[in-house]
């Protein structure tokens, strides 16, 4: 497998670096500089405020299980390590074509590309300069999966569940100022892009700025573990949650397949769950430009100058037009130049007056190269039009309050439902401080089962010029062997962002233990989570290529709310991407992702 | 405007040729080699078979008109050169965006690319090597006006009105082998490829083979005269009619559009007329196929293996998904390889029972490279597969059969209704021998009304190896004035295909008059034909282009009919196609074309 996927990296993408599936990792790399596959700027597989750690190279040992019951912890959270019952392995049966005739699976390649082109699942092409400018040229067929992956409708029901229950919890989380601010005071320190975010969110507290109608389009990620048969949240995105468009159109692309092949394959096409996604999002905009009540107000999309994925972004912003809603898109740059705030409050951006912000850009440290960027942020956040997200929202999806979420006693501040409250916690993956002796006792004797990571936040774009000659560097000399063990520890450090991971677990947590030292309060212990492989045909650039691969599925979720009423809160269509899981010696899994549907077993 | 365009052609499209409009002409390049435009491998801009030489330079005179009156004449035909009654001017006010906002036409013109990616009016990029063999890869929008032209609706009317007619004639056309060969007797001595269709006739006539059920998807292609103001044909294709599928959607683009932005331009979406022609010609297949009465028999596409056009014919099978048929792609080589007869007169290509053979190559010597594919076709015409076109229908839209049908009573033959003979009658352009010597004193006169032409036929792909070291050659003549008068004669003769247009015609016809020899016989006289121009906005490769342009009507017709029952007879949808009409001063004009819709009038 391995061996496998090396092969496909040197003969068919020799240009394009592995990367790991661990945010940590992709933090390390400026959004800019991201050369492996440009439609990946969404928040979730890159994003650098990831919440949990996970990691896709099956490690086979047989017996092996996280520890059943874990204590609470002082910077830990509770949660039972239990086993859900009646739960079907999760394997992928119908991904293997292999018995099926490979006419008809050339056939079925053909057939999918053909239908791809003809119904906008596009993408620009990072070998085309005005791809990602320009509509309409330099276009090729999104990644995708030839066929959807099978998943257990308990955990798909389950996950379609938390969606209004994480949106509820986003909004309750956004308006308690002060637990965002003290939450995040220890990362302002040592993360300058969130500190930015922090600023800007003070200065709202201090003016007191009221948002009284607030949407959120999220989308929740989720992993099912193989250990713990547990369906254990990735991350929750607030802020420019991609492929609502694309996504809608690949589940589509695959009933339309199985309608002509299902028959074949011994697959029914009814089995994909339907995905409203782009349609639920565009009402929402839609109902949120309504409550704003300003007839000739724009909905305006902050876009990247540079967008390779921009008509996932067009095809959501194209239904705005079946509700009359004009659309304008700016960058952040311009909307510095052109915005302007009229005393009370309306945002007006080229002389257009602006209801919903919608935000596809502003979640990276890459968006904001100068303080233009910031200024047009602050500027948007001051106003009175709607923010998706306003700076409350976006900071409630950051990692470090997600953590601070895990802790004990933290949802029950914001949730009242006590069903609702053990739902969400049970998506909640393992994480620990270091002083606890017991389950550091338990990670020396077992480290592949955890991940360490370090408590304070990456440093953005600046970590990788700082991280790119280190890797050169070290790789020349964990070649010649100089200095053995504190370069192989510091050379993985940096392959794999901050997270440390199997032996070197066990390692740190030794020297830390017997150094002694304060040190230990910098890192954390998570839960790995090993998400199970299946075999998967993944389409990109034209080719097919055939390989065990790892799914994330994603829910997404509209909410708005116009003062105390509660005008949408639902659960709108679903994400699943795939991801070849091959990995190196090195501990981290490399490959690339493609857009993928469910088929509900 | 000759400025404007070579600027264009200078800073946009330096390693585009220029090309001219003439039919000719585009017989000296081979499909293969042809570099400006990959998309215009249609059989109507380029066909070498041609019937008409239209020429879009406007060249302003007043008080000038074609002779009211032109009697009957040897190798001529009648008609009389009415003028249309109750004509508006052919002129296409809505073009004109200039009073328009310009922020507003940019956003017409973002949006209408981002429409096109998201609906699957592209193409393949010729920029990109494997765009033309594997759908997905390398797509760009296809060229397209920004908006319909305005068109009169009578003169649409009158169009649609003759598509069941020339269905019906080329029906009765191809019954009449004899008629085919006869006519193109002459053709066969000087044109290889006419030839070798010609053979594979006269076998078909010696076996007596008998097509049952007959399919026609045609083509009509009709110009404004702006001198005549009548709707004449430029040609009728028979084979391979390109864009029913690209040309529905550019349709629905416009009326995307309009419904937009209609009220600010002060158009109504509803008068771009419905084009259904996708629709239709995927109805009138999947009849054919129900008519061949066999269930598990296929529709094969005969496809060139390089076609970036893939799209159009995607739309057009992607359709045939709806009908339950199933549809394979096959180039003539491959059907050589994989293609077998069986006793019954079933053809097999790959093990598959083949029921409707629909071509979209096989129209140009330059799809024949070799044995095989002439192969290929002699055994898909002896099969009893249903040939969209057959052999005898391919030849039936030749421009040689077209002349001939232009004879008088000739058409008589073949038409019983006398108002459909006249209405056929009445869109033939003008055509005379040059043994009359009043129409050749009138064109020593007025040489600018007049288009030469010899009477055989061109020498395909071969001529290109020719004319470039002689238009090279002559080019540097040209400059250093060598021997002036002979030069400028020959260098014309080879840029225009073998066309003589302009001052060019009386030098001709006088040296002719003069030497008295034979040669007149080698040459016909053709109406010129003086499409209305008016300003367009032509969007090529995300760019868009503002100038002067011609435009031209192709009507589509489907014909089905098993035995003695007509099981269908109709215009199907329209494509309007336009083109820069700039010129240069060699008297050959160039430019590139777009797909176009009508905004009726």
């Amino acid at each position: 497998m391995g061996a496998g996927y090396s092969s496909l990296c040197l003969s068919t993408f020799t240009h394009h670096h592995s990367f790991p599936l661990t945010a940590f990792h992709c933090k390390t790399k400026s959004k800019s500089n991201f050369p492996f596959n440009p439609i990946y700027k969404d928040r979730s597989f890159n994003n650098p405020l990831r919440r949990i750690a996970y990691f896709p190279q099956p490690i086979r040992f047989s017996g092996c299980e996280l520890p059943s019951k874990v204590g609470t912890l002082k910077c830990g959270k509770v949660r039972e390590m239990e086993s859900q019952e009646g739960v079907a392995a999760i394997t992928n049966p119908m991904r293997d074509l292999e018995t099926v005739d490979e006419d008809l699976v050339q056939q079925m390649i053909y057939d999918a590309l053909v239908w791809s082109s003809l119904h906008g699942l596009v993408v620009g092409d990072k070998n085309v300069q005005r791809s990602g400018r320009t509509p309409g040229v330099g276009m090729v067929h999104a990644p995708f999966a030839l066929l959807p992956l099978s998943f257990p409708e308990s955990y798909y029901s389950q996950a379609c569940e938390l969606a209004p229950i994480f949106n509820e919890l986003v909004d309750r989380v956004s308006l308690d100022g002060n637990f965002l601010q003290d939450s995040l005071t220890r990362t302002k320190k040592v993360d300058a892009f969130t500190s930015r975010l922090l600023d800007i969110h003070s200065k709202m507290l201090e003016i007191n700025k009221k948002e009284d109608i607030r949407l959120g389009l999220h989308r929740s990620d989720y992993m099912l573990d193989e250990h713990t048969k547990l369906l254990l949240q990735i991350e929750l995105n607030t802020i420019s949650c991609s492929f609502p468009g694309l996504g809608t159109i690949v589940s589509e692309l695959h009933r339309s397949l199985l309608i002509h092949y299902g028959e074949h394959l011994g697959l029914d096409s009814k089995k994909i769950p339907g995905n409203s996604s782009v349609s639920r999002f565009a009402e929402a905009m839609a109902k949120a430009w309504t409550e704003y009540n300003n007839p000739r107000a724009v909905v305006m999309v902050v876009a990247q100058s540079e967008e390779r994925n921009m008509y996932d972004q067009h095809w959501l912003c194209s239904l705005n037009n079946t509700y009359n809603v004009t659309t304008i898109r700016k960058s952040l740059a311009e909307i510095d130049m052109q915005g302007e705030l009229l005393p009370d409050g309306t945002l007006l951006v080229g002389g257009q007056a602006v209801s919903v912000v919608y935000f596809r850009a502003g979640y990276a440290p890459s968006d904001y190269p100068s303080e233009s960027e910031w200024s047009a942020r602050l500027l948007m956040e001051q106003s009175s039009a709607i923010k998706c997200p306003s700076i409350s929202y976006h900071l409630a999806g950051t990692k470090k309050i997600q953590q601070e979420l895990a802790k004990p006693n933290v949802l029950e501040r914001f949730l009242d439902n006590k069903e609702d409250i053990a739902k969400v916690r049970k998506c909640f993956a393992g994480l620990w401080s270091l002083d606890d002796a017991e389950i550091v006792s338990k990670a020396i004797e077992r480290p592949e089962l955890y991940v360490m990571k370090p408590q304070r936040e990456g440093g953005g774009p600046i970590f990788l010029i700082f991280t790119l000659p280190f890797f050169l560097l070290f790789t020349i000399i964990y070649i010649i062997h100089w200095w053995e063990h504190c370069f192989r520890t510091r050379f993985r450090y940096f392959i794999s962002g901050n997270n440390i991971y199997g032996e070197d677990v066990r390692e740190t947590l030794l020297r830390l233990k017997k150094e002694g030292s304060e040190e230990d309060a910098a890192y954390i212990l998570m839960q790995r989570i090993f998400p199970s492989e299946s075999l998967a045909y993944l389409m990109r650039d034209g080719v097919c290529h055939k390989d065990q691969a790892i799914s994330e599925l994603g829910i997404y979720g509209a909410y708005l709310r116009s003062k105390d009423k509660v005008i949408m809160n639902e659960q709108c269509g679903y994400l699943m991407r795939t991801k070849i899981s091959s990995s190196n010696e090195g501990g981290v899994a490399a490959g690339f992702a493609v857009l993928d549907s469910i088929y509900l077993t």
